[in-house]
Parts: structure tokens; C-alpha cells; sequence
């Protein structure tokens, strides 16, 4: 469990806000590891392996292990019980129904002693408002990460939308915020947007930011750091493709290295620039 | 797979209109079922034999499922299968994410031959717009069921928030009906809000709406059907909790079937009275 002075530390300790996306996809991993009894366990383990040093969270996305049936619920299982605990574990699962059932997620994901799987933070969609945010919260020291601006193509269908109160991102981002403070609230806002972010800070100051986006969707890590940075540095930075599939050969561990290497490079200067390390 | 044409069909032909939800929480059903191999599956089965001539639709919720690890995606796996061909299958998943995930979220519920289920329907939630939802349409003759107004307190929160262009409820109806047609598409609209349907039926004219609220949560069916009902019916009403749960002892399939059968006699009268039967 990472409490938000425990998230920090790790922050000026790695030098990173880095987090890793776990969306592994069994049809593009290596070839070579087809032979293990599971591929993508395998793959995981060895791209965790490969970063735990250079990222302060991992992240895999639900959707991917749930397209492999019951074999893939075993795997992210088996990855959720790997990941190292100085790490933020997040499940990617964008849930989001009435209290009586999101309760019922909230043990799927969060109740270790049930389903193996104790992840540290869930990402929620808002839609059905708060009675589908609090039953994660009656979960000490857990974290919600709500969607606020995403980074696709149709969050320009509703987020966008005029509200009287600014966009819906933005109505959102305040409501939420009257529901729980910024030690078990953030929330997901895509890199695409890096503008929006000086918007976001006036709602959200303190909270971090999940921010996906920056490598394979296009977002400047630059740009994010200018308008989102806090004090506190208040941003987790996300990186799924550009890492795990730097390369689809047997050096792809390596690959994935260098390309997170890289990644916690910049984010080390950005974290000298603001004055945080 | 059910057609729209199909569905209309088996409304007239079971004179009912009636979706039975398995919600099944292991911790409410009877005792004695507790030494069956898989007694969510065993309950499941019994409420189907008892409700099948009475309901069209049978809808579980995937949280209930997922709430209890690999043993509950068995469960709900083993109950697709059971589920009769002449009823629409719906995964009641309230997913939604960017594209190329909600392709894997698709595979997870549509694609039997992978993952073991192959559900007619899923519920999908709006807020990341039309890349959430297309992914799902890509499945010939598979039905996509949108969040529109939920019967929870929560939908205060975001749905009825005044976009310039009506509530947001609407705004997400008139947006989602340019993406397909009303062979593809539904609307989940909570039956405590039965005033709102015929507002609703402005944007929606054609769509089935999901009808959740109706028992448990106390909406009105006669209202629901003044408000709602069109000249093919245009409605699936949802009943769980007052229907798996009518009786915890032995005799629960007998109550659940008393329950369902009061709901379709209603259901026929109102079929009558709007002249489809």
C-alpha cells in the first residue's frame, strides 16, 4: 500500500513519476516465450524485471487479461502477486455501477484474500456518479483515479460538453473532489491535452494526475511538466506500447530498459527543474 | 443471437417483456445449496429453469462474478452457457475505454471461442465517447446498451447536467444514434425516473430501453409503460434482486418464479392494453 507521502518519497527516491502500462497483448509478445506455460506472466515478469528501478507504478489494463478467459485472469493475478510493493499498483479497469455492485468490484480488485488480487488504486469512470466512487473508498488507504479528460479520439463526444460550470471534465474534476481529498483521489488526464492542465490545476491542485498518452498517443512529457507539475510533483506519467513493445525480438527486456531509461531520464530533469530533487 | 425482430417475437410470443438479472452474491444465496460443486452455478440454474418461459432476456452482472477471482468468472462462464438461445444474453459489464482496449473487452464477452462466452449484448458506460462503443459493433448482430439516466443517486451527480442542448442523459442518446441503428443499440433508463421517458422517447423513438428499478428499487412498471412502451414494445424490464431473492429457503426457484410471473401477467396486460398482443 502507497499512501500519498510514501507515493512522494518514491518520487524523489527513483527520481520518476513513471508508471508502466501492463496492456499485454498475447498476439504481439515475443514469439519465444509461446513455450512457457504462461506467455504473458513471462513477459511481465521480465519487463517488470527489466524497469522496477526507473518507475515509482505499474498498471496493468483488465481489459487485456479478460480477453483471454479464465487463463488470462490467472495471469494478471500471478502479475498482480509479482509486482514490488515499493511500486504503485493500479488496476486499469474503468469500472463505474451502483453502490451495491461496485462494492462487488471493489472486492474483486482490492480484497487479496478473495480473489489474490490487492491492487493500491482502481481507475473509475464517473458517469453514474458517486454512489460508483465510494465503495472503493471504504477501503483504507486505497486509491480512486477517476477519467477526467482521456486522451482518445471520442472524449471530444461528451467530456467537452458545456455544463454552465465549465466543461464536464471540469464539473467532474470538482464534484469528485467534494467526495474524498487528495490523499485517495486523482485522476486520469490524457497527455494529449498538455493546455488543459493550468485549467486542471485551478480544480485539482493538489491531486495527482494519471497521464497517459505521452510515447505511443503523441504527448510531450514536456508540455505535461510545464502546466501539471505541483510542488509535490502530483503527476504519474503512463507509458504502456512505447515501452513493452520497443522491441518484439529477444532483446525486448532490454529494449523496454532503454526506453524507460530514457523516459525516467527526462522526468529526473524535469523533477531538478521544478526544485522537487 | 437475437435479432431486434426476433426479440420482438419472443415479447409477443412469451407475452412478456421481463429481463431476469443474476446478480448472484454468494453470500445471500439458500444454505443448502452450499454443498454443490459451484453454488452460484446450481442457484443460476434453478432460477433459469424457473423463470424461462416467463422472461426474455437474462442479464448477470460481471461484478458478482469477478468478486469472487477465478472461481466466479468460472461461474459465470458455465452460466452463459446454460442460458436458453431463445433469450437475449446480456453481460451487464458497464465497460468503456479507448479503443483498442474496449477490441479486448469486446473478445471477452463476444468471442466464445476464446474465452468461453458469447453474450448477445453488453452495457456499455459513455463517458470516453464513440471509440468505447464502436469496438463492441464490429461484431455482426451483437447489441450495444449504452448508460443513458440510472435509477441510482448518483445520477444527479453528472446526467442531468445542462449541456445547452438538453440534460447530458440526452446529449448522450442523440450523439450515440448517430454511431448505429436501433438493431444495434439500447439505452439502460432507470424506471424511477418514468416521467423522463417520454422525453427519452423524443430522441430514442425506435431504441429498446433497459429498464432497470422496477422491484428492488421501486419504480413503476404501469408508469414505465405509459411513459415508455412503443408499437414494438420497446422495452426490456429488469428485475434481480426482487426475483433471485424472493425466498432464501428451499423453495427459492418457486418464489422466483411466483415473482416472475406476477411481473409477466403484468406485462401481458400492458401488452394488451397497447395492442401488440
Amino acid at each position: 500500500m502507497l499512501s500519498r507521502e510514501k507515493l512522494i518519497d518514491q518520487i524523489k527516491l527513483k527520481r520518476s513519476f513513471l508508471c508502466v502500462g501492463l496492456d499485454t497483448d498475447v498476439d504481439k509478445i515475443p514469439d519465444f516465450l509461446k513455450s512457457y506455460p504462461d506467455p504473458v506472466l513471462e513477459f511481465n515478469r521480465r519487463i517488470i524485471d527489466a524497469t522496477q528501478d526507473l518507475c515509482i507504478a505499474y498498471k496493468p489494463n483488465a481489459a487485456f487479461y479478460e480477453a483471454m478467459g479464465i487463463k488470462g485472469l490467472q495471469s494478471l493475478i500471478d502479475t498482480y502477486k509479482y509486482l514490488p510493493k515499493d511500486c504503485l499498483s493500479i488496476i486499469d479497469a474503468k469500472r463505474g455501477d451502483i453502490g451495491n455492485t461496485s462494492d462487488n468490484y471493489a472486492k474483486a480488485f482490492f480484497n487479496e484474500e478473495t480473489t489474490g488480487m490487492g491492487f493500491d488504486a482502481i481507475t473509475v469512470t464517473p458517469y453514474m456518479g458517486n454512489d460508483s466512487v465510494t465503495p472503493y473508498l471504504k477501503y483504507d488507504g486505497k486509491w480512486v483515479i477517476i477519467l477526467a479528460l482521456t486522451s482518445s479520439v471520442g472524449s471530444k463526444d461528451f467530456q467537452y460538453l458545456e455544463t454552465g460550470n465549465g466543461f464536464l471534465y471540469e464539473t467532474v474534476i470538482q464534484k469528485a473532489n467534494t467526495w474524498a481529498g487528495a490523499d485517495r483521489l486523482m485522476f486520469v488526464v490524457g497527455a494529449t491535452k498538455s493546455t488543459e492542465f493550468t485549467n486542471i490545476r485551478k480544480y485539482a491542485p493538489d491531486n495527482f494526475l494519471l497521464v497517459p498518452g505521452v510515447g505511443a498517443q503523441g504527448g510531450s512529457l514536456e508540455e505535461v511538466c510545464k502546466y501539471g507539475m505541483t510542488p509535490d510533483c502530483g503527476l504519474i506519467v503512463n507509458a504502456s506500447r512505447s515501452i513493452i513493445y520497443a522491441s518484439n525480438g529477444e532483446d525486448f527486456a532490454e529494449a523496454a530498459r532503454a526506453e524507460a531509461l530514457s523516459l525516467q531520464k527526462q522526468m529526473e530533469a524535469e523533477l531538478q527543474k521544478a526544485g522537487i530533487i
